[in-house]
């Protein structure tokens, strides 16, 4: 049962990101594979597969929280990727971070926005 | 021409909230007025009035960036009227706040809820 | 089993606290009923019951975070309770505490002292 | 000769501010009274005794720390006070907290400026 | 007129920083050009050009501010150089740094003068 | 006498780590050789050489402190070093990473994981 919380945590993941799991997985297998497990069940068992919300608009509050922490550079490029993934356009995207400058300032907005261009480089949707 | 970015940014505003206008000029008038004008000015002439992104979702980030500041409960809860006001409903308030547990931890979480309450109850909507 | 989730956290919680689960019921009854329940279920069912750790670091470390945050006051307090519940003297808390002036300053460090020192108050073991 | 290095502290401190170190003793001392003693060592005796940078400056860069920080409303009060105290104008510190909000966000900018107006009608400079 | 906004803002940042304003834009161009506007309409065009607070300690107490942030490093290597740039000392520079230790930790602090000193390393004012 | 601060503070690291004091020195001479006495004085001298709390304990606090901080890897790394080299088991270490996710968020936790990871491949206990 605790089987159907990982479960219903990776198929709400893998509509969201079909490689997030495996990569969690990885990098965490030698230091602490039971947090790749809470990541699934918690984060996506308990929220995002809650209705409520539509995922994109979960994605773009997860990116304006990421870009408010500013120390989350790795999680908030997946989350760029994850938000292009359920739909949301580049337009949405920088906008919903251009926003963060009024409440977490200028320097956590413009570092989020570099780390966005990473991804639309990576994704080849702009020149490197 | 500094008025109409000032005209345009009041127009965002009150199209937002009746009173937030109002309210800050009166809290900023013997310390800063000139801090009340920058208020209309950027976060709501500069960016709130920008299109490539709704209302509503303009809103519900800025409640993901306060929920993970932790300390900005005046503003988070002048920003969960301006949810309802924008049409916002409560579910989704409250999905975008519990979602903030995963990226800025259970406490700023449970304080914006607190916050929330707080603001359903001087709307009548739950009682006090 | 979800529920022999919620019941190991229970159990958890309750041997750390006597009222925190029936106090965060009465706090998100109106508001977010399923946080109550994540409450229980993400922090005391899948993290306080893991071994590893003794209960009493556990504690320490919570309030050497909340220190650091800032903005906990609420979540600092019960945490107080809850080192003294769990055999913390006064002595480690404090200790605790002040070696966060180190890492998070002293801003955080006195207020986190204050906070404590309302529960030290609280529990009748200095005056008011 | 730690007796040397506190009543270097508790020289700059005086310089300062009458009764701040009257005052933390008070709040500390049934809590950490070695506490009070390090708050004076360590930022007074080490720190604000240095050559390199006037009296004046080091309040305007402490009020710049606490209002980015957010949560340290009280420690931002006082030193607003020493900002005073050392011939800091209104002008100064209000300059000083309007410019964070480039980087640390309006929230953290308007709120200090509201805390600001309390150390301003404590002084009777402007209605209550 | 906005564009008059923009010019003061030019103006003033061209008088801390010759290459600021270009660099800014080719960042963001691909991302978000408004972006690299409003970086000059608001904090520069809006806050540095104002009267009643030096531009030396302007710059000193945006090093307070991102030393505090933690996460900004870039930004604070900009204004180091910056701060050099209005006429600011390294001993100024280092000692505005060192202060921050007391009110954001001994991390933050760290980091900081570890950034500085490649500002120092580019100027060639100490060895790489 | 300031020298039998800093001795004491000295033998105090010396006890936690062979190496952290020269390194220390090495990364300040040029910037600020005065801030690598004060990390000797202030965090060693007076705060880690306080009897109260074990010097385990003390470590696993300053984790805590740091993984929430989120900013701070490399003296994320450092302790991680130091906890081993007083005794803390991987098994602690990562639970009082884990315990963080509650407190600080995912992120948070991760990054902190990934930093500690890192610690037990230069250590060679996992594969690189």
């Amino acid at each position: 049962m605790t089987d159907s919380r990982y479960e219903k945590g990776l198929e709400t993941l893998k509509g969201i990101s079909s490689d997030t799991a495996e990569r969690i997985n990885g990098l965490l297998k030698d230091i602490c594979p039971d947090m790749a497990r809470l990541v699934v069940e918690f984060p996506y068992g308990d929220i995002y597969s809650r209705p409520g919300l539509d995922i994109k608009t979960r994605e773009l509050i997860t990116i304006a929280s990421l870009t408010t922490l500013g120390y989350a550079k790795d999680q908030l490029k997946a989350h760029v990727h994850n938000a292009f993934n359920v739909g949301c356009t580049k337009e949405e995207i920088v906008e919903a971070i251009m926003q963060m400058a009024i409440y977490a300032g200028f320097p956590a907005a413009l570092n989020a926005l570099f780390a966005a261009k990473e991804v639309l480089q990576e994704k080849g949707l702009i020149g490197a």
